[in-house]
Formats: C-alpha cells, sequence, structure tokens
C-alpha cells in the first residue's frame, strides 16, 4: 500500500515536471490527497443528469454543481456553478439549469460534463501545511484558520515526518487551542481526525523531497471528522545541497582526544608577549595540562623552555591536537602537514575567513580537512577549555573551576562573556568551546560528545544559525535524556537576525520554527545571555524534581508575593497544601502568619522557624521542591540563614532526600556572600531578586519534563 | 442636553430601583442607549399591520419581527419572532404570519403588538463595556467579539471616562488591532463611530455610579458605523466607601515637613543595644542628620548622650515627625499626645496591626491621627530615609549615597532588598520610603511630592495594592511630565493576587486592568524586582532622548545580534542608516567590519575605532540613543574602554549633546570595575548580558513617550 502510493504520486509529479509545471492542478492535488488518505470532498465527473444524481447520492448531504468545459475557464460567470444542491430532484434540475447557462453562455463549447463535489458542513476552520525550512528541512504547520489567526500568527511547527502523537500535540501548541476543545457550549472537533491530515502531509512530504511546500487551507475540522477544502502542492528542481556527515562513533572518537588529548601541538607558538602563539602556550602550561605540549614553530629552537619544532611533522610520536595560531593565509599548508602527520582535531583560532569574506580560503581548508579526515574547530575563535583536564588552548586566560556545565558558543565575544562570568560567579565548568566559523564541527558533534562525557552535566550553547537543524536535533534528542541542554538562539528577531546575516553570514532560520522544533527536541531555551550563564551555572547543581508541587516558604510576605508572581510566570504550580500540612507548618509559625503557599514565617523570625519549616518541606513527600524568600533581620542575619539551610539540605541529601531549593535573598549587601555560600553548598541562591531563582528553577523542570522524568512532557 | 439626559435616565433608574430589581429590560436599555447616543438598532411598536409597515419603511434595509405578549415569554417557541423582513409585502405577511402563530401557541394570549427592529448588517463584532474595579472605579473596557478573543483574552480598559482621544487608543491597545485596520481586503472599521460608543458608555457610568456593569455586546462595527446589537444594564445598591482626601496643599505641606524635617522625635528611644528605638537613634545620629533628634522614654534621663523626655509633649519647639519605636498596643496613646503636641506626622514602625489581623487597633490609630490632623506612615515599616538630609529614620543602617532616584515599597523585606541593591551598586537615592500597612500616606501622596522634590529625578515603588487608583492616576498623571514614574506591581498572577490577599489584607485588582490603567497613567512598569531596581538606579543618570533613532555600535558581532534582539524587544527601532552616514561609519571600521545597524567595529579594532565611531554617533543629530557592545581583547581592555567612552561623552556635554549611551560589555572580570566606572561617568553599562542595558533604555523611551517627549506617545 505504502509502495503503491509512492509509484502513484510518483508518477505524477514526473509527469508534472515533464510539462515543466512547479504547481499542481486541483485533480492532481486531489490524486495525491487520496494517495496519502488526506481527506478532501469526495467529487466525481457525471456525463449525464443520471450519472449525477447517482454521484450525489453517493455522498452525505448537499453538493456543488460545477460546469466542467475546456472552453469555459471562468465557470462562475457562465452561470455554471451551483451550491447547496440536496436530492434528485433539485441535482436533476440544476444539472439541466447548468447545461443550459453554459450554452448561452458560449454556444460552441465542447462540455465534458459536470463535476459532483461533496459540500462540506460548517465547523472549525484550521490549516494545515507544510514548508522547506532552511535550516530543519520539511516542516509542518497547524493552525486556527481565519483573519484573527492570520494578525496573531498563532501557528505551530514540527519537524517532518510526525507521529500520530507528536501531530496531537500540535492542536494544544497554539495559543488558541481552546478554541478545539469546543467553547461557548461549542463541540469539540475531531482531534483525531486534524493529528491525521497533519501526519499524512508530514508523510508526504518526506517521501518527495521535490515537494517544497503543500497547503490544506482550510481544512474543516467538526466533531465527526476533519476535511481539507482545498489542497495546494508546489514543487521545485532544487537538490538539497547534501553535507559530509560523520557516525555518532566516529563523531566519539575524534572528540574524545578533542577534549581528552594526550599531546597538543601549538602550530605558530610564540616566545613573544602578546602574539597569540604566546598565549595559548602559557595557558598551556599555567592551566596545568599534564599532557606534551609541542611549539611548532620554523624560527626558534625552544619556546617557553620546550623544544619547538620547524614543522608538525617532525613531531615526534601521536597528537591530538594542533592548536593553530598563525594568520589565515599560512593555515592551509600547515593544515596539509597536520593531515600529513595524522593528527585527527584541528583547532582554527586563526580569523580572516567566511566572517571575513574569504569564503574561498575557508572553502580550501575544509577540503584538506577532508582529504585527509582531520576535523576542524572554528576558524575565528578563541580556542577551547577541557577543565578537567587542566587543558586551556585559548588566547584568553586559564579556568580553573570544574564542575559540571559545558558552555559552547558561536560569538568570540559571546566567549569572553562566558569566561568572565563564570570566573566572577565560581560557576563549575566542564569545557567552554568557541565554535565560530563552524567550518566543521558544529553543536551536534559537542552535543553527542558531551552528552556521553561524565563530566558534564548540562550543556549551553549560544548560537546565531544551525548548519544542520535536523542533526542537532538527532543529537539533542539523544543527549537531552540524560542532561539538560540549554540554547541561547540569537537573532530571535527580525532585526538580530538581519544582524546574524552580517555577521556570519548564516541565513537566520524563522524564530517560531526554531522556537517549536526545539522545544520538540527538549532543549531549554534561554530568552537571553544573562539567562543563559544563569541556567548553566545553577542547571548542575540542582537535583531533578521528583514532581510538580512547589512549595515557597518565605519570611518576607512582600517576597512571597513577587515568588508567586514569578512561580506562575515559569509555568510552575504551587502545591495546594492538604490540610494536615498546613497544620504541621502552623505549629511553627506565628498565629498571625500565613500557612497555605506561600508558607509566610512572618519576618522577625529566629533561625529555628527558618529550621523547622524546611526541614518539614524537605521530610514531606508530597513536596517536590522548594522556593525560599529570606528577609535579612538582627534575629536571623544572613550566614546564620545560609549556614542552617546548607546544614539542613546537607542532611537530608545524607539520607537520600534530594529535592531543588531554591532561595531569594531580601536584605543588605551581605545577603550576597551568604548567596555565594549557598551556591557552593547546593542550593541555589540570588539576591535582590524574586525572579531568577523561580526562572533557574522553572528552567530544571522544563528539562524534566522535556526528559520525561515528570508527567506533562512533550 | 447634558442634563435633559441625565433627568430621563435618573428617572428610568429611580423606577427600576424602586421596583426592586437590578438589572434592566431591554426596552429600558434602549431607553438608556437613546440618551446618551449610544447606537443601537431602530425599533418600534406596530400595533396593527400598517404601523409595522410604516415603521419597517423608516428603518434601511432588513428588519426583524417579533411579537410582544406578556403571556408569552418564549418567543420563538410560539414562532414569534421572522427575522429579515423586507419590503412592505413581506412586512404584511409576516406580521399576519406572527399573529396567527401567536393565537395558535395560546389563544388567550393578550398581544399588545408587534415589535419591529431594524437589522444590523454583517461587520466586525466588537464588545464595549464598562465595569466597577475595587480599585479604579468605573473603568470601560474594549475587544473583539466573538470565541477566538474570549479564548485569547484580548481585551483593553481604561479609566471611565474616557475623551475622544482615548478611546481611539483603545483600537489600537488590543493584540489583534490589526483585524480592525482591514485585513486580506477586508474593510476598515468606522473607528470614530466605535471610539463614540465608547466614550459614551463611559460617560453613562460615570454620571451614575450605581451603573455597576454595561455591555454593549456585540456592536457591529462596518466601514459605515458602529450599533450596538445588545445593551445590557446593571445596578448595586451598594455606596462605594468615601475616603477622606487631602488637597495638594496639603499633602506638600506635611509632606515637606516629614523629608525635610527640621526636628524629630523618637518616641521608644532607648540606650538598649538590639532595641529598635536604640537602632533608629543610632541611625539618625550617625546618619548626620543636622536637625534636632530628641528621644522619648519615660524611662531615661538621657539616650546617647541627648536629653531624653517623659512625654512628647514634654519637648520644646516644634517638632516634624514622631518616629515610633514602641510595641502597638503602646501606639494610640502615644498618638494622642503627638496629635495634642501638634505634630504633622507620625512615622510608625510597629507591627501588631493589620497585617495580623488587628484591624480594630488600626482603625483605632487612623481614628485618632484624623481627629489631630496627623498624618501617618505605616504602621509596619522599616521607617524611611531622606539622603539629602542625611535622615536615616529606621532600624535598618545608614545610606548616604545621595542620587536622583526614590524608592518605596509596601513590604519591609521589599525594602531590605532595595537597600542592599544600592547600597552594592552605589546607586543615587533621593529618599527610600516603606509604607507597609498604608492606613493613612500612600504612594499618591509620595508621588505628589516626588513630583515636586527637585532631589529627585525619577521614582520607583513597589506596590502589592492601591488603595485609591483614581487618586494614584491622578499623582501620576501629574508627575509623569516631569519624571519617570517606575511601578513594580507585585500580584500581578492569580497564584501572586492571592499571596497579596493574605499578605496584607488587601483585594488583588485584576492585573489586566492594572496594566491598562497604569499604562494609561504615563507609568513604567517593572516586570519584576530586579528590573525596578536597575530601572532605578539607570534612568535618573540616562539624558532623555530625542527621537527613536537607536544605533548600535559594536566590537563583537555576537553582541551586535543578541543585541538587536533586545532592541527590538523593547520596542525599540533601529534607525536605517543613511547613506551618507554609512560611508561615514565605513571609514573607522575594517572594510570586512559591517556597516549598517549594527555598526559592527570587528573585535580586534584599537580604542581608536572605538571613540571614533562613539564620536560620530554623538555627533550626527539624527542618531538619538547610542547601543555599545564592547569586547574585551589586549588591544583594548575593559579600562581604556570605559575610560574613553566616559570622556567623549563628558566632552559632547559640554558642548551640549546629550544622548543616552548604554553598554553591554563582554568579558573576563575586569569588565565589572569597568562597568562601575562607566555608571559613576553617565553611562549605563553592564557586565555579561545583552539585555539589561536595553532594558533600562527602553524603559527611559517608554517614559520619554508617556511624557510627550517623544511621538507615538498615548
Amino acid at each position: 500500500m505504502a509502495e503503491d502510493r509512492a509509484l502513484t504520486v510518483r508518477a505524477l509529479l514526473d509527469t508534472v515536471r515533464a510539462e515543466g509545471r512547479s504547481t499542481l492542478t486541483a485533480p492532481e492535488g486531489k490524486v495525491i490527497a487520496d494517495a496519502y488518505g488526506i481527506a478532501v470532498p469526495g467529487e466525481e465527473l457525471a456525463r449525464d443528469v443520471d450519472e449525477a444524481v447517482a454521484a450525489a447520492a453517493r455522498f452525505d448531504g448537499p453538493v456543488v454543481l460545477k460546469i466542467v468545459s475546456p472552453d469555459i475557464l471562468h465557470k462562475t460567470d457562465a452561470g455554471g456553478v451551483i451550491v447547496g444542491v440536496e436530492g434528485a430532484a433539485d441535482v436533476r434540475a440544476a444539472f439541466h439549469k447548468i447545461i443550459a447557462n453554459a450554452k448561452a453562455y458560449n454556444s460552441a463549447a465542447k462540455i465534458d460534463g459536470i463535476q459532483v463535489q461533496q459540500m462540506l458542513p460548517p465547523g472549525q476552520e484550521v490549516i494545515v501545511g507544510a514548508v522547506t525550512d532552511p535550516t530543519f528541512g520539511k516542516v509542518v504547520a497547524f493552525g486556527l484558520g481565519g483573519v484573527l489567526v492570520e494578525v496573531l500568527k498563532d501557528v505551530t511547527f514540527r519537524l517532518a515526518p510526525v507521529s500520530a502523537d507528536e501531530a496531537q500535540t500540535m492542536l494544544d501548541s497554539i495559543k488558541a487551542a481552546e478554541v478545539l476543545k469546543g467553547v461557548r457550549g461549542g463541540q469539540p472537533v475531531d482531534r483525531w481526525a486534524v493529528a491525521e491530515q497533519i501526519r499524512r502531509v508530514s508523510e508526504l512530504v518526506t517521501d518527495f523531497p521535490e515537494i517544497v511546500e503543500v497547503d490544506l487551507n482550510p481544512v474543516i475540522a467538526t466533531p465527526e471528522g476533519a476535511v481539507a477544502a482545498d489542497i495546494r502542492v508546489i514543487l521545485t528542481d532544487e537538490q538539497p545541497k547534501q553535507r559530509r556527515r560523520y557516525s555518532r562513533d566516529e563523531i566519539l572518537r575524534s572528540m574524545k582526544r578533542l577534549m581528552q588529548p594526550r599531546a597538543v601541538a601549538v602550530i605558530g607558538a610564540s616566545n613573544e608577549q602578546g602574539k597569540i602563539g604566546n598565549s595559548v602556550m602559557r595557558n598551556l602550561i599555567d592551566g596545568g595540562f599534564a599532557g606534551d605540549i609541542h611549539p611548532v614553530n620554523p624560527k626558534a629552537d625552544d619556546i617557553l623552555g620546550r623544544k619547538a619544532y620547524k614543522s608538525v611533522t617532525d613531531v615526534p610520536g601521536e597528537v591530538d591536537v594542533a592548536v593553530f595560531a598563525i594568520p589565515a593565509k599560512f593555515v592551509a599548508s600547515a593544515l596539509e602537514e597536520v593531515g600529513r602527520k595524522g593528527i585527527p582535531n584541528a583547532v582554527l583560532i586563526p580569523s580572516g575567513f567566511a566572517e571575513t569574506g574569504e569564503h574561498q580560503l575557508q572553502e580550501e581548508i575544509v577540503a584538506i580537512a577532508e582529504r585527509h579526515g582531520v576535523r576542524l574547530l572554528g576558524p575565528n575563535i578563541y580556542g577551547y577549555y577541557s577543565t578537567w583536564q587542566d587543558l586551556c588552548a585559548t588566547f584568553c586566560t586559564p579556568y580553573d573551576v570544574k564542575g559540571g556545565v559545558a558552555l559552547t558558543s558561536q560569538s568570540g565575544g559571546i566567549g569572553m562573556a562566558i569566561l568572565g562570568f563564570a570566573r566572577t560567579t565560581k560557576t563549575g565548568v566542564s569545557a567552554i568551546v568557541g565554535l565560530g566559523n563552524k567550518s566543521d564541527l558544529d553543536e551536534d558533534d559537542l552535543l553527542t560528545w558531551f552528552g556521553e562525557d561524565p563530566n558534564t552535566q548540562c550543556i549551553a550553547m549560544h548560537l546565531e544559525d544551525l548548519k544542520d537543524g535536523r542533526a542537532f536535533v538527532e543529537a539533542a534528542q539523544a543527549t537531552v535524556p540524560k542532561k539538560p541542554v540549554v540554547v541561547l538562539k540569537a537573532g530571535r528577531t527580525e532585526a538580530g537576525a538581519k544582524a546574524a546575516g552580517s555577521h556570519t553570514g548564516a541565513l537566520a532560520g524563522d524564530d517560531a520554527v526554531y522556537d517549536d522544533i526545539l522545544k520538540q527536541a527538549g532543549v531549554i531555551r534561554a530568552p537571553g545571555l544573562n539567562d543563559m550563564l544563569e541556567y548553566a551555572r545553577a542547571l548542575p547543581i540542582m537535583p531533578t524534581p521528583q514532581g510538580d508541587n512547589v512549595v515557597i516558604i518565605t519570611g518576607a510576605g512582600g517576597s512571597g508575593v513577587l515568588l508567586s508572581d514569578a512561580v506562575m510566570d515559569n509555568g510552575l504550580s504551587l502545591m495546594e497544601i492538604p490540610e494536615d500540612l498546613d497544620a504541621s507548618f502552623r505549629k511553627f509559625i506565628p498565629p498571625f502568619g500565613a500557612a497555605g503557599n506561600p508558607v509566610d514565617i512572618t519576618g522577625g523570625e529566629p533561625p529555628s522557624t527558618y529550621e523547622a519549616t524546611i526541614r518539614l518541606g524537605l521530610e514531606d513527600p508530597r513536596i517536590h521542591s522548594l522556593v525560599l524568600g529570606y528577609w535579612h533581620t538582627i534575629v536571623t542575619p544572613p550566614m546564620v540563614f545560609a549556614e542552617l539551610t546548607a546544614k539542613v539540605v546537607a542532611e537530608f541529601k545524607e539520607r537520600g532526600i534530594e529535592k531543588p531549593v531554591v532561595a531569594s535573598l531580601a536584605g543588605d549587601v551581605e545577603v550576597e556572600e551568604a548567596c555565594q555560600y549557598l551556591f557552593e553548598h547546593g542550593v541555589v541562591a540570588y539576591p535582590y531578586t524574586t525572579e531568577k531563582p523561580v526562572a533557574v528553577l522553572g528552567a530544571k523542570y522544563r528539562w524534566a519534563r522535556a526528559a520525561g522524568l515528570l508527567g506533562g512532557g512533550r
């Protein structure tokens, strides 16, 4: 059956293309729809009045009759269309009237017959379509029909093909989703039938890459089904560019040698301060890299006390990484030598390639690398850090706080911001990697590696484009069940995308498509740079929540209100506190304190009240996450609060009870030290903000849902 | 005419209330609509067939005929309604058919006649209404009709009454505003007619406070007009509670003595460390207050080296402020003495009033204060700071960075966060005021004062509710043309509002109403606590932009993309750079750098490139604001960038050229010091974020528009 339909459509498309057309006619559209089970109105050609009556009888309800004549193009003008005809007598009358009208209109017209088309019942208009996205390829779209939705742009996208379940999620992903469930006493539409239309369109465009666009507009959705009133199919001659793809094993093999090298060569190593080749050497040495460091420089005998080689080919033994610190124009020949030496990774710090318009130079080095099987990082990057190896292969400064987050950036400036932020906040890092022009290695390679890397608990990526959206989604979907993937997609807005275009020459995809498909991949999208950095800092130290019940415990009622706002803003749920639990909380708080949620312990309370309520929050298995609101008072100073909270959290951890605990500290400057202490003891804490602690908790929940660790997942 | 209509409606409403009804009948609704010029379909009662024909002839187009009989309630069931009747013959036939149907349905029914009602043409359905908001009183609402909008909650609100211009802005304030302008080739609706319906409804509810709700649903808007198909009016018996309101002069007089006192008494002053009365005394003294400080304590002769008085009545000379640092139960009697002494302001630090359920105690002190004309700040507050007077009347710690922002908070915890944030960022402050339970003084009093205070350039307020929304809007509208007013409204979400309810006992208003009306008042709403604090820090040091043209100058292309996103997110416009200006920029940047906007000077550039481009940005009068993206390199280190930027900005300032300049610094930790330096030199700068600098610029623009200093205002 699947083969039959493919043969039918293949034959049809070949005919259309042989005729040099890129658009299908309505009857051709119907052939395709029928082949793929896309529901469209029934229609038949009736050559005489009896055939018309018989055809109309086969359709449920009223029909439309239309003249079919090669000589009558404007059917309506010719009186050749009558709608809403029902019953044999009316069909007969309408048939004769149309024939008469047509003859009166053009007595010489050749009449092939009359088309009898099923009339669709009134229902909710929806739109189902498929487009070819420059980043993601075939993508299906779903939205409500009508003017309002066009104005409000309430449409959702998924990578094609979609499963029936995935298609169903699209119905819930539009803002006006309620409409489909029946509002104001309206009937809900047949969700399964709508989802089937989406699924079948997604299969069609997947099977036939030359179909660039399909539009079912509108689909009439009713409680009984979903039928496309119209199908539009557009073809292209363009072949999508094939990109060399590496297998998962190949990626892991070369990435392991990149991130855990035993020997590194620095091409362009230098004794001269201020040169990049000097900075890289010093950072490698000062960073404490335990493997071999081989300077390569034709003009020096030793560099920073290490024997220098004229060429990388002279370096003895195996080398895992060659770091390039030479001008762009010398890269190609040095890369040839790297290839001949069999070094699997070239880290290209120099700029002066595609980003300055030197596309040809970049293509040249890519060709050399492919010939030798060398993988390229860059060019146009600051280098990379692999902290657990004490490896600082960059021209910046060493970074030594080992921890669980791997950070990558497409832009060098953003990379520097990552470094500064990490240093000032003591963020525990497993790697920082510059991707620059992404001439070869890109986010999917890194995701594949970091997904397996036991030192990495979270991956955070700044990106302006994806070279291959599908490869990224595949890598993300393989990684997300294991650890959170955070993405800061720059160029979200039209102006941003335009700026990205001039920056990297990359075609920025439509953000709505990015947004939905990154969500489909289970990726946590950071709304801004600072958010990405905070997620990166906080996610690895937060345990995974075991359920949706969030409880706020606050000394400052004012913080409780703002924290509640933040909980809602982040799509989290304040637990409805059961009576027995409420009574337990009340035992610890003053009579005028407010139990419920937030639990308002009031401002003047001693450390013991904070401790008792936090303890209860961790103890009760019905509570899954705690949000603490601290108020600086003389009775409970900031560090007292920090120490008691850290102590209780550690105690429960030892007993095997781990829940996310985040805190907002309102107070004088001492709260800053308290926050740093808390962060270092596994409690995410921020001063002067009620938004950030809840935003990072929200990010953790988004991940837990995407990873299937909580209900309500994708 | 205005009086006539008032008399007509007054008489009608009196009759309705005399009958004990709270809902008006359709004919009564029509009487009111006609009185206020609210367009509704024409209708007439026809007692015989000739009257029906005559009535139908008076209306344009088709009509609806409806039986009018006290004995037939369900007209449709009785066959008593026929729609779409046009022409004398059809009217006659329909008239007779309805009479026949009615008799068949109930032969004993008394028939008063047949109502002939004009049929409305098809058009865009919109909703116009008015409600009585607990905070703001009479409020008009406007939205599109139909199921979709109900689901998407696309409605906008304004304080009633509205002018014709204000009503017009409502048509643009809904998300689906485009629909009214005509999309997909549709015709635009008659905006004036729609606005008139809004304006007239707003007048009606203003004139008659007992009308709690009016609904015109739907109004059919067409290119030719806007007619309400239905009008619904609901009355109440409740009298709105009258609140004592002070005149502007009275407020300014007492506020001046509160904020610029010559003598302060501390009731409950103490020598005992850890007591609030001790902290307040010490802060007053350590803060350097130059006026008189009189401790009051019946059990001490002197406190911290100052003569103590048994009672405030014993204090010699005039006293401007009495700060209360005694338990709640002693407040009333001490307040009597304050009243007798003629002290105009009582600052009530103690808690134990409405916030702990002691409403009666609070009412008692309010009554005492009203009797004596004493104004109350609090109770349940940390006190207040008036920095330019070196006045720290709080139990916290002194704060001495004088500057342009006045900050107020309803919650003590938030007040402490304000203090800590201000201290760590060296925010220049004119005052910090705790409002607590707001038993008397509230945001409108403070706005009135700070609006006049020459030391205050910006006012930032945290609030959970407004006691009197109209008084606040009035005060804000008087202030906004002079200086920005920032509001953090806590309890935005349902959960937040619930938490606010348990916190202050205040009824949190619907946030959509708050949002629209704060906008109408020209207030800048901060989305969160940290945003409010950053706005407060940045707005006073930023000059007012003279126009909409924002230009980004960036060393980091990656920052340029994110800054462009932020510009769009904040509703700002990236200037379209004219060719001559583009050419001027290009002179300074490398050939592969991107001119346009962002101006991408590329990463490796020396200080002179930053300087030349910033100089050009300040020089060219077509550019109104600069957003700088700095990338930390060896060539241009952070402090070099900071100093050159500050120098250029200062130089132009001396020449009388001031534009907002904000900067995002991407780099290692040295950028933090550079940002602090820049801030202190009038350039708003942040490390590790591209969002914040643009967000505060956006806030400044929102204010400039609201203040009428730019186009596109409210």
